[in-house]
């Protein structure tokens, strides 16, 4: 088979950028390892930024979205006792969305067939090809047969594991890397959240956080060792330690209810360098990871690919390759940005095991500092709804 | 003797609030361990808030400061090769004033015998007694006689050596500290500032900022190794160091000249809670230390001092024991601020021999963010100026 645009992972930013290349008319197929059921069971992040809102409307794939989406204009900080609001609305003019990734990702999927966007579902032993040279090509197997995919562009949405990241030759690369030393257990219910709009909380006992994903399913996470059991967890203690982590404005309000899901996630920050190399081009979590503390990943994955497809446009459309050979530096600059806001997120608002009495006061300075100054607070609120493009 | 006020220390903390209880007609006596020739040769920090200015001002003793220092409305910030401009003016108002805190001390030291304050230099084994007593009283030696000062208060300004924070029984205290592994290396010299403004710049190879005392004496300092000797650096190999680490505008504009002063200082974050015990009040360095990124130290000095002021001012002029009671709290609440930021601008500007290329990326990043945030400059020139009293 022959195309313009081969893209590895049909999750939401394969998707998106499929989506934006068909909306041009340029030939695209999406190969992807899973079935549609499996990318749609994943559990992911549901606060998107206006950036990425803005390119569902633009794919007018934004009505659901509009429809059932919940728009937040503030959010909380917490430090277990006290509630510090970010209203993000005043200080940047923008709101974000209550949106599940796995929502975004269904109406991208759903659009599919009517946009002409082909995405092959089951695909195994994803491989990719000559990739440095005008040639590339994707072999992948499915049924016990083999197949081909010839294509100008090869685009790698594949996620950390995924093979594409593994095609660029260590010779050229280079990966930053920062492992954390806790994880997040988080719960699933269907119960109204505690608070109308998302709380961080920062208690002496560790990291919490108050989600949603509607106004009657709840998102709720604790901060937990990385070696912990999911069965030291039943539902009765993680609902206690929420109610204390959060304060008790959220604890009297907070409905309790069985589990749809419980899982430990670990947190990272990983970022790979180039995000080009020759006709592959890297996007979301396959070039980058975020801890999830202030929910960039999807979004950073969705500013990518806003660049990525600015660039292929361009080449197709324009015959223009500067705006390929600028793409990686182009989608760094923001990339290294949302790492910086997540990682000074995630170290303003958990315990870590090798932090002592200093480290725990500056926490709590840096909250009283943030309550007390509007500039503080601006620099959060804008990098929470995204910062430019 | 007996006085009213007994204060340990006649460096500018002590000397300040001297001033200032004489101005309201409280008995003071200052008793100082060393000679003024030696407080006066003690080199430190250089740049005053607002809130240090108006107190010289208040006192009627600023005419020195406003006709030999320089009023800077902006500083820098430098990797290596770029300056980001900090316009404290425009951003929040003010303006801070180079003017060394040799001169501040010089200041109030000379105004001390027309105001009536009475200094004790050169006083030996000061020592505090029953200070949670409604009588402490100190006592000290000088020329092999033992005097005993009674007082209804006694006020430590005694540097992080000094007697008075020791006076406080371990039992009702907590200390926090931090200690930086590296140093500044600093040399005086004689020569035209290379910039009309500060630079604090984090190059690869370190820190290195670009101070000055006047508009012909510069201060510059870089981070060294704790374990550094100074026979390692001659002047050539520190002046080549700072033209590298300065950047290239710096260093084009770099006089060179032989050191007046030359001296390696640790770095230290230090809070001691609490800041009153029964009659005896804590203010300056007794009490708590900042790391020197961002002159923050003899500013504090001088916030205590006017919360400590206000406290016997409103005890014994109005009998409010609430005022002196609430010190300890009113005072640790700026300080707190005041160590988070300088902390946080230590940990931006240094390279740290643990850190790794993750750390250094997020140092850049960060430096990108202030560049092209007008919120994040903000939060940068309001601390630097001084948080509201």
């Amino acid at each position: 088979m022959k195309t313009q645009v081969a893209i590895i992972g049909a999750g939401p930013a394969g998707l998106l950028l499929g989506h934006l290349l068909r909306a041009e008319g340029i030939e695209v197929v999406v190969i992807e390892r899973a079935a549609p059921d499996y990318v749609l069971g994943r559990i992911r992040a549901g606060v998107l930024e206006r950036t990425t809102t803005d390119l569902m409307d633009r794919l007018g794939l934004g009505a659901r979205m509009h429809a059932e989406g919940l728009p937040h204009d503030g959010f909380h900080l917490a430090d277990g006792e006290r509630l510090i609001r970010i209203d993000i609305e005043a200080l940047t003019g923008k709101k974000v969305m209550v949106y599940g990734q796995t929502e975004v990702t269904r109406d991208l999927m759903e659009a599919a067939p009517e946009r002409g966007l082909e995405i092959i579902y089951e695909a195994g032993d994803v491989a990719l090809h000559a990739v440095d040279s005008d040639a590339p090509y994707v072999t992948y197997s499915k049924d016990g047969v083999t197949y081909r995919i010839d294509a100008q562009f090869a685009c790698g949405c594949d996620g950390f594991h995924g093979p594409s990241r593994k095609a660029v030759p260590a010779s050229v690369a280079k990966a930053y890397e920062k492992v954390y030393p806790f994880g997040w257990l988080g719960i699933l219910a269907d119960v109204p959240p505690c608070h109308h709009e998302l709380i961080y909380a920062n208690h002496d006992r560790g990291f919490a956080l108050a989600s949603m994903r509607s106004e009657s399913r709840s998102r709720y996470y604790v901060q937990v060792p990385l070696d912990e059991k999911i069965e030291e967890w039943p539902d009765d203690r993680l609902w206690d330690e929420l109610a204390t982590r959060l304060g008790p404005e959220a604890a009297a309000n907070m409905t309790r209810g069985p589990a749809l899901e419980k899982s430990i996630a670990p947190l990272r920050s990983f970022v790979f360098e180039p995000m080009r190399h020759g006709r592959l081009m890297l996007a979301g979590d396959s070039a980058h990871i975020v801890p999830p503390t202030g929910a960039k990943g999807l979004n950073l994955a969705a500013s990518d690919v806003h660049y990525l497809s600015e660039a292929l446009i361009g080449y197709f459309k324009r015959g223009d390759a500067d705006a390929v050979a600028g793409y990686s530096d182009k989608a760094l600059a923001r990339v290294w940005k949302s790492e910086r806001f997540s990682w000074q997120l995630t170290k303003l608002m958990h315990r870590f095991p090798d932090g002592d009495a200093f480290d725990r006061r500056m926490q709590v300075a840096e909250l009283d500092y943030i309550a007390s100054s509007l500039a503080a607070q601006t620099t959060i609120a804008e990098n929470y709804v995204g910062l430019p493009l």
